[in-house]
């Protein structure tokens, strides 16, 4: 059965547990073991380094071991999503291992930063479009920076994306559910 | 001379390509030649899929060839880095590139989370603290997410920041100088 790293910012929930135990449960359901990085499982003898050391050799030796990853890209405290997960899918990118994407909202790139504030054109490039810091905001449809969409859109076609209830932003499963789907499936072509 | 490839959302200002250059006249002065991502160099005939694509490929075979990464990790369009930057020191990772990082800011994560809203502690786990979402904030006295500030702070002692100008928080170099003295003397030892 291949082994499927649960990447996301849901880790941080006070019901991760919960949450990755559902996660695995569904993972079943099509024909995964999901692997869940739980960082309450790890103690050390040391300091808040030495935590943060071994939650990150646990998490780096779970990737190695896995076959797949599904990645929560939910945008995670403003508009870009969380950067252990996007390390954690530029580790897997580099080993080879096919990568999925999901997130909670129906909301792009772009439009998240047109929606946060006026964007303006670039002076002499006016297809550029700006935000407030003069930084570009790419506009390729995707939904994440091109380094993150590109490999899941080469193998799965997709991010899958939809909106759910506010309070569950980073906890609800359906389209989660959505994706490991697309996972089984393509995976079965390959 | 060690190849540095040059990860950052400074790539997204208009000015992208002087900061590049002025990046790496840095890199030479130190010893390391300095490879720069720079988008606006890669054309296709295809469209916005095609060409992030083609800028996917640029970028990881760029990685490829380099022998450490030297990362921005200024936050990008809230609280947290950029993800692409962070995608690409996830990559270097996994293929053991030394990765250093800096950020035009001084406030680690802990602190830009609690300055931009109220905390709560966790029912149950008062040593806990959650932000308005109920995920807990990550209190390792790190400057972002433990999966990149571990493996940069085991190899280089800490991630450099400084406080810049407002208007130069993506483009100013004086901390990317800093920690590419920093690369220079951890590499001279290895």
């Amino acid at each position: 059965m291949k082994k499927a790293y649960l990447a996301g910012p849901e880790v941080f929930l006070a019901d991760a547990l919960d949450i990755a135990q559902a996660k695995q449960a569904l993972c079943s359901a099509y024909g995964f073991e999901g692997l869940a990085p739980l960082d309450g499982e790890v103690t050390t003898a040391g300091g808040p380094e030495a935590l943060a050391g071994a939650i990150y050799d646990k998490n780096v030796a779970m990737i190695r071991r896995s076959d797949l990853v599904i990645a929560n890209l939910t945008p995670f405290r403003g508009l870009v999503m969380d950067p252990g997960t996007a390390f954690e899918i530029g580790f897997a990118c580099a080993l080879g291992l096919p990568v999925f994407g999901y997130a909670n909202t129906d909301a792009g790139h772009f439009r998240r930063v047109a929606d946060a504030g006026p964007l303006r054109p670039r002076p002499g490039r006016p297809e550029v479009q700006e935000d407030a810091d003069g930084l570009a905001v790419e506009d390729f449809g995707l939904f994440e920076n091109l380094m993150i969409d590109v490999p899941i859109r080469r193998l799965a076609g997709t991010v899958d994306t939809g909106a759910v209830p506010r309070d569950r932003l980073y906890g609800d499963l359906s389209v989660f559910e959505r994706c490991l789907a697309r996972a089984a499936r393509t995976l079965s072509r390959g």
